[in-house]
């Protein structure tokens, strides 16, 4: 039951591993195996030909893998003990009802439409479907709001934007991205309003007007388009109907095998709960990887293989105007949420060796456990590396590496991919300074509590960099000097910071020598200054 | 003793352990801690700026680490019972001792120098002194001979073409890069030819003359400048004559808290040995990320610090005109050497979904242990991320996954970036395969072997693939006839292809289905081309 990217996967795995089969793919829609992923694209022009986004066709399933394709055929009903399912054929009209001995739901997921009046006139974007109404909706529009700045409204917006439409984005969270801490999104809303793209965070929408979007402070926003990117939910009404286990998150719950709560109907892709790899507990993860996976895993189950799902990070990564941000794991609101004692670090270093041009700077977020050293999540903001350092910390967990641990990995070095130490192995570096209290640390959103303790805040960058911008009461102690300084300074508890946290580290070392109290400011100015920023919308 | 990577690292970690420790760094050269992965970006031009290669000063290091640093000062001998170095001051020519606690030796590696006629022509480079020379030389020279195809060989090829030279590269090996196997260093040749560099392998220098340089053969490559990049030693003969214990590559032996055979003796970095993952056994891995780890290790240790250096898996990536080649861990090459049951998997996906603009072939190559599944080496050649999969790969070694295990890592996927089913997965995906006997295959050199024993071989690609370009002999049955024609099959066994291995898998799972004993040719088409290319150098 469904033939994208799970059942698919299921089908023509199951052929490999069983040529007597007899397999039958209903899918409702009027297209199979499509390439959804890549549907914000072509809206934007950048995928140019449709025919793109449909790899396979049903004649060719058939060709290939002998499979039975029923394209526009819609199951209306699961009867468990008859081990049959109500079809219908949209072209004819007529029901009917198919056996069967195995069954794999991969209805996938829906787009949550919030009860707001007037979004009836919004598209949605789930199918190459909505994806034409879109691109005809496009072609007279010249002003477009999109609702919702998750992984979809951000590559909605930005291709509208390539298509010259004037895009404002609106949000409910504080922020754009919310599996990213607000520090770490911060410069991606910056990034999109730089280029043009209005960001309303904090903002509920009122009312969906002819032709504006109303806000809930009142605001009209001009809204030729309005686009629907509000988050997805599992198709599961059929499989609760058919009761079978349902998941907290309201997926169908499957075991490692991917079988249902009856053995012989598994669930895969956005339709089931995944089990969350820092938690241990079923979530909801609709990502098109572990949906790929699943549907293979399936077909070995099915066929009395040895099947055993992987536990799921959420590994994930979107483009934005030029930017990369990606993230696995959990972040650091879900660790304060829970209470679960956890580390942070925030570095800021090149993509690749500073001496070599184009150097950009990769801002990268570690969550490590505080009892055990264990990797929880991770995030990356750059133009350049940030997918790539997300899969090596995403594989990392999957390894049980420790956060010390990504000190010693070899990775890839050439000036023009990297450097010697890669920005991996720093997270390493500083993760073990803090696993062996060689270094204390205070997070951005500490140093207020900090101070009002009596600590006083160290700037040791250079007196030009703190002319320029510096955090407010900070005393300016340049690190070259600090040896000399030493007597100087005022007592009680010293924050040190630098840019980016490198010189601050150096600087918290040398004082802790001369007995002072010191914390270093995790990230330094950079990264406190994104998440004043975005405490502040 | 030594003041670039490893010396550096452990001299300005040592600082920030304790403030009060004398620190001592002698450096032979005038520059210390320079950019050496640049400097053939810096010939090139790509580095504008020479200062960009220099970020440390003697003076800033002062400053800021309190370090003791002494350019032109070359240590000449080490006393281990009076604790003492012998130093002469280049300067002033004035020969010193200085007692030390502790010793960390980074002297680095120096090139090897073959004994060829002529030689002395020829240009190394190892520091900013030799880049310079290079700089002055092809500031007037036309023509170029680099001898050696390593990483640094390719790498000056690249740069002096960059620079408008006419190029000819030297290769004693039948291949370029000697870390990859055979069949994928080919296209890395192929790539250097198309673009006009001349490229001998198998090939011997016999004479470098005043204008040439001298093959085996006797034919003369025109040479207004000879760059010599044949390999590197470590320089251990102070450690030698010292009686520390030197390992089987001439690297001083340490273990792994970097203490030599006397434990108040350091060593890091290129001049020491480095245990290898896979063996288990000391070797030499002269690269610059495992030499700045171990000088903040060594640092640990001399401060009692809990200290333990990972193993190493060479991993290592290089830049050629465009096309990047990167490896970690063993080839197959060193595994048919030893004798040690493996598995090989080739694969030639796009480095990103294929609907998605600009699209590049990656090819991947993995080497797995034949008895535990163990990951024990890959490589990876392509335009886009090929150093993201080997960095990917690298991690799942270190963290002791198997080569199943892929299949269910979670990795960052969007369609610029990668595939749904990420090459790292596909890799998983066959390999499971491999270790569940669902499928069986042949490497392209054992191709002519399987033939004389009896096999037909299959091209189940399309018949306008087939007239393009096929492997002689083979009979060409489409995939997707394949169920339609399969009485008409010769009998015996048969080796099935596709273009790179997919098609084919589903064919050979077909075949089997029917009864037939059938392989599937390993990556293809065109693994077998480039093996068979490789092998006629």
């Amino acid at each position: 039951m469904g033939g994208v990217a799970g059942g698919m996967s299921a089908a023509t795995r199951l052929r490999r591993l069983d040529e007597q089969a007899e397999i039958v793919v209903f899918e409702k829609g009027e297209y199979v195996s499509f390439a959804n992923c890549g549907l914000p694209y072509y809206i934007g022009g950048v995928i140019g030909e449709r025919s793109a986004l449909l790899p396979q066709s049903p004649d060719g399933l058939r060709e290939r893998f002998a499979l039975d394709v029923r394209v526009g055929h819609e199951v209306l009903a699961i009867d468990r003990t008859a081990r049959t399912v109500t079809v219908r054929d949209h072209r004819s009209g007529v029901d009917y009802a198919q056996h069967w001995d195995h069954l794999v739901l991969s209805m996938g997921a829906e787009a949550v439409v919030p009860p707001v009046p007037g979004v009836e006139r919004a598209h949605v974007l789930r199918d190459v479907v909505d994806a034409d109404a879109i691109v005809r909706a496009a072609g007279h529009a010249r002003t477009a709001v999109v609702i919702g700045a998750g992984f979809i409204g951000l590559e909605m917006a930005e291709n509208l934007h390539a298509r010259g439409l004037s895009v404002a984005l609106v949000e409910q969270a504080g922020q754009v991205l919310s599996p990213l801490d607000p520090e770490m999104a911060q410069p991606v809303a910056a990034h999109l309003r730089a280029h043009g793209v209005a960001v309303h965070l904090g903002t509920r929408v009122a009312q969906v007007g002819p032709d504006t979007v109303v806000l809930g402070d009142g605001a009209a926003l001009p809204a030729d388009l309005v686009v629907l990117a509000a988050g997805v939910r599992p198709r599961s009404g059929l499989a609760r109907a058919a009761d079978l286990a349902i998941g907290p998150g309201g997926g169908v719950l499957v075991d490692a095998s991917l079988r249902t709560s009856d053995p012989r109907v598994y669930a895969v892709g956005d339709v089931a709960e995944k089990i969350d790899a820092v938690s241990g507990k079923p979530v909801l993860i609709p990502l098109a990887g572990p949906a790929n996976r699943q549907g293979r895993l399936a077909a070995d189950s099915i066929t009395g293989r040895p099947a055993r799902d992987t536990e799921g990070h959420g590994t994930a990564v979107v483009g934005v105007l030029g930017l990369t941000a990606a993230v696995t794991g959990w972040n650091e609101k879900q660790l304060r949420t829970v209470g679960r004692a956890h580390r942070v670090v925030h570095i800021h270093p090149s993509a690749h060796a500073t001496y070599y041009p184009g150097a950009a700077p990769l801002s990268l977020k570690l969550l490590i456990d505080g009892d055990t050293d264990r990797i929880l999540g991770a995030q990356a903001v750059g133009t350049e590396g940030a997918a790539r350092r997300i899969d090596v910390l995403a594989t990392a967990m999957a390894g049980g590496l420790s956060a010390s641990d990504l000190l010693g990995l070899d990775l890839a070095y050439a000036p023009q991919y990297g450097s010697a130490k890669d920005p991996v192995n720093m997270l390493g570096y500083v993760a073990e300074n803090l696993a062996s209290a060689a270094t204390t640390t205070v997070q951005w959103h500490e140093l207020d509590a900090a101070r009002a303790g009596g600590a006083t805040v160290l700037d040791v960058r250079t007196p030009d960099e703190f002319a320029a911008d510096a955090i407010p009461g900070a005393i300016n102690a340049p690190l070259d000097q600090l040896r000399q300084n030493i007597t100087d300074l005022p007592p009680g508890r010293l924050i040190v910071y630098c840019r980016v946290g490198q010189r601050g580290h150096t600087a918290a070392r040398l004082l802790s020598a001369y007995g002072r109290d010191t914390a270093n400011l995790d990230g330094g100015f950079l990264t406190w200054q994104a998440g004043v920023r975005s405490a502040s919308l």
